[in-house]
């Protein structure tokens, strides 16, 4: 047999983004401060999902393409090392577009309609039926990335589940082609801490919303969030009792305030009355401050130097290469016909 | 500006067949009899479509990959000269995958789901709604392979018109992306003879009808099929008079009869009544063991040359790539993020 597999001791996890505009908090908290723990824990690969990014912003590909450096730099910001993880750009492993071309024989389109995240995204983006095929199909390109890494493990939020499911489904009908274990199935592993709610009290942080708090803001936008951050619409005067439930102001602290015993006084002082939103959001913008200065700082240092970005990223894509090219070959080995002399194309 | 053409003066011409059985009579009336002459005239390519006969065949890959060589047997016995013709295999080229999934970003599902050749297909095959993806997609497929070619001309019946008028579709939405002429549009080749009917009288020669003759076949074979072909049902007694229209020996005499004079004396008496149907028979079997020994005479001596025909296979893959190479590095200009060194990959 020829497949290679991780050694027992390290599993596998992949990790991406689409690089369509800055990281925010929402990500840092759903992922990217995971992100920093697993590095020393996993073999982590991390995949700038440009050639994701595409299937719906084919008129504006000039920002994803834009952006693969800006992602790049928020990771380093906060604190991804490249030398323990492998951080590379999706379109410039072809490797997985000619995995996708074959796992789409594995899939039918009633499987792909059905894919709760598909047709949520479907709506969100007012598609209907002018779905671009490549995003009907973006969850095979997904098991091609998770699958080419040989990943063991991909956090993702309950709502990706189903993303997990299809990939499996693919990894189990293709050895069973193979007659062989030529793919590994993967696992979901649903992070600890859930979503950071929009500083507008959406439940969901989206820069497509426009409440967001950018991991490369400044101190005067870090400000401006906070002020507008969504509290107790009941909290009407001072001495009021407030509530804490919806309360985005409480929810960041929870999710950022090392100091959980003073927070409880805090939150305590609030439900009793007397506390105003000035004094939380004092706190909140206090700690925010402190978390996100060193990070934007790593960034500003870094983007001073964009050849070392641009380097890590190619150098980050050929160390992924050695294990993609190895899993096509293996998926090659099934469907292309046997005559074709390795020689015959170099990579 | 990078876009390649081929000289004005010779037309780029692309043809194929997927590798799922032996090639038969309809083939080489409607298409094969015309590449032989085609090559001469144009700059033209085979492409031994096997990647596209997966999208149908995934659990019978075996037959796909062993029909390769068949199919190239076929192309050498009926005169395709590899001198002059480039003969490829489609999954020893991948980068037409890496166009099929760029291509898939610039058509619509509903767009695909229109397709008169697809539904067709579908109808056909029985899929209904468990179409594989990779079936619904294959007109990008066949979009990616003509312009990867940078084919000027493709050769096809009425019904895959709506082929090219996707393919051409695609290029002009990637040009306007790309704001020049990446791709150049194609232009069907209606040829001038129409469809062989089958053996059974049913309008189409179709290996699942079992209702052809084979290149390939032996004298024993033509006999048989010939003894079996569907004349006129009522042509009863030989005094009778009989009928053209619908019949099959005529039908195949008017494809292969080179002595038209002779055999518009033979129609006349049919005609009028008084000639057996065997005697019709008779003649067609006698131009068809004609026509078709020479080709089998070629076919037996290339089939004890396996090496030849693979070397033909792997030097007109290599041939090919040089074209499709440069037709991929101006997509991925488009769509690739740039700062991806060259050297990263030397395909």
């Amino acid at each position: 047999m020829s497949v290679s597999k991780a050694p027992a001791d390290r599993k596998v996890i992949l990790t991406g983004d689409r690089p369509t505009g800055p990281l925010h908090l929402g990500h840092y908290v759903g992922s990217l401060k995971n992100r920093v723990a697993y590095q020393h824990e996993y073999k982590q690969f991390i995949l700038v999902a440009d050639a994701q990014a595409l299937t719906d912003n084919t008129d504006d590909r000039g920002k994803v393409h834009r952006n693969v450096s800006e992602v790049a730099l928020d990771y380093l910001a906060v604190g991804i090392d490249p030398a323990v993880t492998t951080i590379c750009v999706q379109t410039w492993l072809p490797e997985l577009t000619e995995l996708t071309f074959y796992y789409l024989n594995l899939v039918t389109v009633a499987r792909l309609e059905r894919n709760p995240t598909v047709k949520q995204e479907i709506g969100l983006r007012n598609f209907e039926r002018d779905i671009p095929a490549g995003f009907l199909t973006y969850p095979v390109s997904q098991a091609a990335d998770i699958t080419a890494f040989r990943a063991t493990l991909v956090p993702v939020g309950e709502d990706q589940l189903p993303m997990i499911e299809q990939t499996n489904e693919i990894v189990r009908r293709l050895n069973r082609l193979a007659d062989r274990e030529i793919l590994v199935e993967t696992k979901a592993l649903v992070p600890p801490i859930g979503r950071l709610p929009g500083i507008d009290g959406k439940a969901k942080m989206s820069k497509s919303l426009g409440n967001v708090i950018n991991i490369s803001s400044t101190p005067d936008e870090i400000r401006a969030a906070v002020k507008k951050c969504y509290t107790d619409p009941l909290h009407l005067k001072v001495e009021d009792p407030g509530h804490l439930e919806g309360n985005v102001a409480f929810a960041y602290l929870d999710a950022f305030d090392e100091d959980k015993e003073g927070l409880q006084a805090l939150k305590d002082h609030y439900v009793r009355g007397g506390l105003a939103d000035s004094k939380v959001k004092a706190r909140l913008e206090e700690r925010l401050q402190e978390m996100l200065r060193p990070m934007r700082e790593r960034r500003e240092a870094f983007a001073k130097q964009p050849d070392f970005v641009w380097d890590m990223l190619r150098a980050g894509t050929e160390r992924a290469r050695e294990t993609v090219s190895q899993t096509l070959d293996d998926v090659r080995s099934v469907f292309v016909t046997p005559g074709w002399k390795k020689s015959v194309r170099s990579d």
